[in-house]
């Protein structure tokens, strides 16, 4: 789907001709109600942070050709639809800076079916865009999580809007859930696999970690066995493996408010440790707030991992643990009584020398975030540390970005790219 | 798409078993960011303009299944997927009334991933959504055109929704904007035509009316000259017929504020008459607001009908003529100076008499519209005479919904069923 903003917020991106940054590039929605003639394209203005380029300076891509806005005029066989986008490419020596940009843009539109002394219209939007800085070599990998996508996925986003918006940023892995974003779950049709593989290619990602659920409390009149769980795990093993996953986090019911997992968790897992190593699916338990590194329970998985010597067991870090400032945007389905935040809703702030100790033992790394703001400052999760102690230590592997501040439509698409350009920016 | 909003639009309704109404319906998508077995699912509290059904009393249709509260809690191989909807059917004999009502539910959902004292999680969403009552039979028609959907199509819903809503709400036709609604137009891929003649049969609807332009002033330094106006109509009579569209809008470039089209506009019709007979296309102008029905634009066109005694030429009517009151929600490039209202959007108020007197030529009627409220009443369309006037007169045809009120997400789904709502009711 496009977005319901004029300007795109895939496809905004400094333009590179022979190894040099020569200008910005962005893409718009046609803003009439019907298709049109490109020769009734009548130039567009683009203020961005306040600077102004004339109208007809920019360039236009319409259907993959780009004219200028004389040959636009000019034109005989082209035309805007409303389900396709034009890209404008601005010309700007060195480009934008890395972040958040103001964008606004006046397109003008001839409509003959209006009296003539109106029909130049003039279509105003203006939205907050970001650029993400191009990647840099190294053990850091980045991905994004559907989780991020929840406000909008199935209402305003597809699967392949997942992608899109993946790649256009310059990510390279996708993290799924497998009760989420598999239709026909846990038996999707062949053509929905093949289709996902279509999009793998298509968009040149690598699928990373499967979110997957163990329900101990799945009947309410008595708890799941530890066959049953290890019937639950290896369903999600072999659904991530043919999916070409090579993790899954088994999020096991909990039984405390210290999320403690329920007590099957550790026979679960025993239990399929040989299927997982068969296929190469690594089986992640997550390390969430409000449990913090140093405590029984994530010890207990350390134990299991000294104990069995698996390469097939591994930890799943979620950096909420590292939150340092509270967010009281609400979470959907919690509610607070007198508006008290609860208890397990208090910052962890785990301090980030413990996240050394145990990254030998770390598969991969949730980025949980909640707002990054216009200057690419995270409010709640300091970055810096966590950044430079995984560059430090020679960390290899996925961070999948995974927002989780307020479920407004497209919030989660906008703050998944500054996270981008925010981790881009103090790797470099 | 899914709407944004859990309590979805389509899908409610009252429940007729044996002839009789039992009860209402209406459909959920799930609230929490995850798929989930449906024995989590512990109850819903619906209450519907203020009255309360308890929590174990609706029940809940489940991937095709229709369960109670207990048999969804002791199912084993049931799930709610995020890309799946439930309906949730309330007892109620008689059912509820035609037109608007307010929509609340709680949906309880365990969570075992969540502390125990909290897991039992419960989700609130509210709506006004639309009861249409059911059709009478008569000589009246009642389609959809797409341009009602303006604010959503491409951004949250696909040309699918559109048929699926215009088939909930019971309505039988579709109009369509040919260079907005058809892709790659004028030549559509092979397999999108296949596509649409899949729709048609899948939601039972019929094309009625194909929306076309001819834009005189396509190019700046010159006017379209009355072949070229000839060729766009062949053009578009042509797709209109292979798509199963009986009649065209040419939509001219106009030459005043009283919207008097290009004078091409003669003969290029007079060249097309043959084609359009050929083909079984009935050439509509549009009848639309500045312009009423005693006018010098109108009378052109009744005198050709005269001279030709074609079939294939007939009026449009834009029931934005009937106007009585002003709109001032702004029209999309349509700039005012110092927010004064512009001339031509007066509104214009035609006696309703007028339409008596040419209603012999009128093909098709585009119900246009811009608001109509929680009481069913239109502020600016007086529908009461206009249906009474057809159906004194006998008229049999399409009334084609045609919202254009605000431009806002999701608006225009909700106000074509208010209206279909709405001519039902006076019908009755």
């Amino acid at each position: 789907m496009l977005d319901r903003d004029i300007i795109q917020s895939r496809g905004f991106t400094n333009v590179v001709e022979d190894g040099r940054v020569t200008g910005f590039a962005f893409r718009l929605r046609n803003p009439n109600y019907r298709g049109t003639s490109a020769s009734l394209l009548d130039g567009i203005d683009v203020i961005v942070d306040g600077e102004k380029v004339p109208d007809h300076v920019p360039l236009w891509t319409v259907q993959g050709r780009t004219l200028t806005l004389d040959e636009l005029r000019a034109s005989t066989d082209l035309r805007w639809q409303l389900d396709e986008t034009v890209t404008i490419t601005v010309p700007a020596p060195g480009g934008l800076t890395a972040g958040v940009h103001d964008v606004e843009v006046v397109v003008y539109l001839r409509r003959p079916y209006f009296p003539p002394a109106v029909s130049r219209s003039a279509f105003d939007a203006r939205a907050t865009r970001v650029i993400v800085p191009p990647g840099v070599d190294g053990p850091l990998r980045f991905g994004v999580s559907t989780y991020s996508y929840s406000a909008d996925l199935y209402t305003s986003m597809t699967l392949e809007d997942v992608f899109a918006d993946i790649a256009d940023m310059g990510a390279t892995g996708i993290e799924i859930l497998g009760e989420g974003n598999v239709p026909g779950y846990p038996t999707p049709p062949t053509e929905w696999i093949d289709r996902w593989f279509a999009l793998v290619a298509q968009y040149g990602l690598t699928p990373t970690n499967f979110g997957s659920w163990v329900d101990t409390a799945m009947w309410a009149d008595r708890d799941l066995t530890a066959q049953e769980g290890a019937a639950q795990v290896a369903q999600d093993l072999r659904l991530a493996h043919r999916l070409g996953f090579t993790s899954i986090r088994p999020k096991f019911g909990v039984t405390s408010f210290d999320l403690d997992p329920h007590p099957i968790w550790r026979e679960t897992v025993l239990r399929s440790l040989d299927l997982a190593t068969e296929l190469g699916v690594v089986i992640c338990p997550e390390i969430h707030s409000p449990t913090p590194i140093k405590h029984p329970v994530t010890q207990g998985y350390l134990d299991l991992i000294e104990e069995t010597g698996s390469p097939s067991f591994k930890l799943l870090i979620d950096t909420g643990i590292f939150q340092t400032a509270p967010v009281d945007d609400g979470h959907e389905g919690v509610s607070t009584e007198d508006g008290k935040r609860p208890a397990f809703l208090e910052p962890l702030a785990v301090p980030v020398a413990d996240l050394a100790e145990i990254l030998p033992h770390v598969h991969l790394i949730q980025t949980k975030f909640f707002e990054i703001d216009d200057q690419l400052n995270d409010l709640h999760v300091p970055w810096a540390p966590i950044v430079s102690t995984l560059r430090d230590a020679g960390w290899s592997g996925w961070l999948s970005s995974e927002y989780e501040g307020r479920r407004e439509a497209y919030r989660g698409r906008d703050q998944v790219r500054r996270q981008l350009a925010l981790l881009r920016t103090l790797l470099t």
